[in-house]
């Protein structure tokens, strides 16, 4: 799986709208298992973003998808900039199918 | 909802175990919506933990759930410290169960 942790801000006030774009951009896209947008409550501007796919491919694919496209265009004016953004390995967990295995080392067994 | 960004190191070597006791505490939590454990390419020792609640009470109550007691204390030898942890408001998305609602602004409708 591949996996992104992001943050990002919003042009002040405009938080709400550019977390609606996201979540409007984000609702059929092929090979994502995880795509949620978080306020920041800390920070009355910031967005954190935590997706997860099968794998990279399906996320720069997303990209081009003429409904994601269409979202971007429409939050770029919104959004003031990027704070962080990193990759992740998702290996498992609630709210993931349960796709693949992971076997933990025999050291962490009962 | 409630959100959690976490990344903690695992002594070195242990990765695989400390996620392998992640996931085995994380089966049967009231109010989680979403608890995923993933590698961090760029550490060899670094996990990213991201997770869901239906709220920060949930959270809570979760520490004290004997299998979650237990894994810690399993855990706790494994890991080798904690570098950031950051409360979230997960506002909705891909993964999560629809509860709740979120209306964008007009300002962001088509």
């Amino acid at each position: 799986m591949y996996g992104l942790i992001g943050r990002m801000r919003a042009v002040p006030g405009q938080r709400d709208a550019l977390l609606g774009l996201q979540l409007e951009g984000s609702g059929d896209m092929p090979g994502c298992l995880s795509y949620i947008v978080a306020r920041d409550p800390a920070d009355a501007d910031a967005i954190w973003v935590t997706e997860v796919w099968t794998d990279e491919a399906s996320h720069k694919a997303s990209l081009a998808l003429p409904a994601v496209q269409a979202a971007i265009a429409r939050a770029r004016p919104l959004i003031a900039g990027f704070d962080s953004h990193t990759v992740t390995e998702p290996v498992a967990g609630i709210g993931l199918p349960k796709i693949g295995t992971f076997s933990p080392p025999l050291a962490s067994g009962s």
